[in-house]
């Protein structure tokens, strides 16, 4: 393996989005920032290595790397241990400012502790919301990168009919499209921010399981197959005039979309063609409505007040618990900013990635809607995860 | 889902946890800890819940628990933020330390800063050492969970020469197994401590791919299939003369084994059955030598001298990158403690589970070597993922 990873056209990427990082501090008031977390080493790098990156407002990128790791550009030095780091920014006449940028959510409070201890002079600050900040708005390569990530999942879901057999239980149906999904490319690693997001490669959920609330972050429930792991299938099986919801990871190439279609077995009642068509409509007008200065609020409140004009309100985006926010960001994370809720009063900006997921928990018939991961254009959301969004039978 | 999610014998169980646990307090000094991580959540709760337990070495454990969840135990409260936690403890009576222990390993800075905000007046500790020593030593319910995880992922191991077909890559052989994993159960969800143990569901690694260097704190290496994730399979079709190491996932039930076994392309080098001959023969010594007060490094020096005695040293866990340890403690997690290295002084005690992996990396041709996982008897060491070790053709 071979630094850096990035692609040929790497130097001019590598500026950009050092860039963007720095007009980022400089909106938090940060003027330096170590960096160590997967997300933002991936980020940076194009790929985990195992060290450090330092940047700030004057100097930088410095990838600091632990042997045996080959370090040929001019932008790496090797060390042993991040103890060895300030010296070698004094050597290189590098300073270290008052104020140095930690990732205060994405390290454990030991790390954060000994590596706070390495600038015993500088204040320490927050770099995991300055780069939470910079990562929202991809640049054209990442966005390119995160178009064939949705060409691939879309692939990958086209062929979910055929994983299907009849009597099946959720769980079985869930691990034949897993094994789709690996044998197309997917990584099987959803690569997560927080602690609240346990996983494996997704979720099917099917029939009145989607009503059963799970401990974790994601939009919909389950009750998983084990304790250990309560969200999604249930290991029951899926049972004729109940939907099926998929859910599944779309990580190819070290970026996600995120993705959500719905099948049934034999016909559902009505009401639940009716709340998927409100679901579809509620994208449809998003789809136009939201341009880079959209108040991401009016998102969420104009999605609920269409599900409320159709007589749905009481199972939007859940039914026995409710969630209260419509989609989230997406990139390297599958769950990054924005969060598409009330009280986020941040504008959109253009070239954010966006999964919009408008849902619909029907007791007795299971979870209907479909979710599309959009890039903010100008022109409204360009969805990178087209495919049929019909609820067709299995 | 109802709580507490024990089984039945969940008052004695969860008893001899709790006393297990305030042992290990009184050894660190803490009168009191505040958990929220999954791996001790499971531990106390036998299941993942939103919400916190507090145990003090008088007081608890008090599982306070965010609705929906059902609070029907009295050990439950039902809580909507951490901030109403003190005020609750005070109304039941109960007092706040001097030294509140909160989870240093494994919460992010983020999370800790707004828990230690709780107790102002309480000098915070780390709960995550306490709990790593607590949960070292398993219970005799611990113990048949783990074993019953042995036992299918032994059962698994015995249907991977199924899962090959000529001229497959590392990768899709990989995820056949993987397919086979989930059909038997496997939960998906390899729980890990750290940040640096980044995986899907295991490690296939064929021919040279096992001699590249990774990033993260595996015993073994492997480029993988994408620079965002760089361990284990590479994607190369599996050539004849090469050795094939399988480590993948044995997770079923919350617990966890680890096991490795390896097969053969066609015929392999004398040289690689020697090796792995050695690596049996080390694994035989171990589990007579190893007992309760045994020193954990010794076990670490007694492989690294078997190793050089059958000349095999430069290739002894690893050839171009080599690790310092020999075998890892695993339970809720993969990677608990004793680390079996040299410097670790500690004595192993009765019940503790660790797996051993006595491992060769050699150019040319791949990975040998054999992991099981134990219990430490009075006996020596009890093999919880009994299965043939030699090396078969695939």
């Amino acid at each position: 393996m071979h630094f850096p990873l990035l692609l040929p056209e790497s130097e001019t990427e590598l500026n950009l989005r050092v860039k963007k990082a720095r007009e980022a501090m400089q909106a938090h008031g940060l003027e330096a920032m170590l960096l160590v977390s997967s997300a933002n080493m991936l980020y940076f790098a194009g790929g985990i290595f195992n060290g450090y990156i330092w940047l700030s407002l004057t100097d930088g990128p410095i990838f600091f790397i632990v042997p045996p790791l080959k370090t040929e550009s001019q932008l790496c030095r090797s060390i042993r241990k991040p103890e060895q780091i300030p010296s070698m920014l004094a050597a290189d006449g590098m300073k270290i400012p008052a104020r140095v940028g930690l990732e205060f959510e994405d390290l454990f409070y030991s790390e954060i502790r000994r590596l706070s201890g390495l600038f015993p002079d500088a204040e320490p600050g927050d770099a995991s919301a300055v780069m939470r900040d910079c990562r929202a708005v991809k640049t054209p390569c990442e966005l390119e990168i995160m178009r064939e990530d949705g060409r691939r999942q879309a692939a990958v879901y086209s062929h979910i009919p055929r994983c299907y057999k009849e009597g099946m239980t959720d769980l079985e149906f869930q691990i034949e499209i897993e094994h789709v999904l690996r044998r197309e490319g997917c990584l099987g690693f959803p690569r997560v921010a927080g602690r609240r997001m346990e996983i494996n490669l997704g979720s099917v959920l099917a029939g009145d399981n989607a009503d059963e609330p799970s401990p974790y972050d994601f939009s919909m429930g389950g009750t998983g197959a084990d304790p250990s792991l309560p969200v999604g299938a249930s290991g029951n099986i899926m049972r004729p005039g109940t939907a099926v919801m998929v859910d599944m990871n779309g990580g190819f190439n070290g970026y996600q979309t995120d993705m959500t279609r719905v099948w049934s077995i034999g016909t559902l009642p009505q009401i639940a063609y009716d709340a998927h068509r409100c679901s579809c409509d509620i994208l449809r007008d998003l789809e136009k409505f939201a341009t880079p200065g959209t108040e991401i609020g009016e998102l969420y409140r104009r999605a609920c007040r269409l599900a409320e004009d159709a007589g749905m309100k009481e199972y939007f985006m859940g039914h026995n618990h409710q969630v209260k926010f419509i989609g989230h960001g997406v990139g390297i994370q599958l769950n990054e900013i924005p969060v598409v809720m009330e009280r986020n009063r941040g504008p959109l900006a253009e070239n954010m990635t966006i999964a919009l997921e408008p849902k619909f928990v029907l007791p007795g018939i299971g979870a209907v809607g479909v979710e599309n991961t959009y890039i903010v254009t100008p022109g409204g959301l360009e969805n990178i995860t087209p495919l049929d969004e019909e609820i067709h039978e299995l």
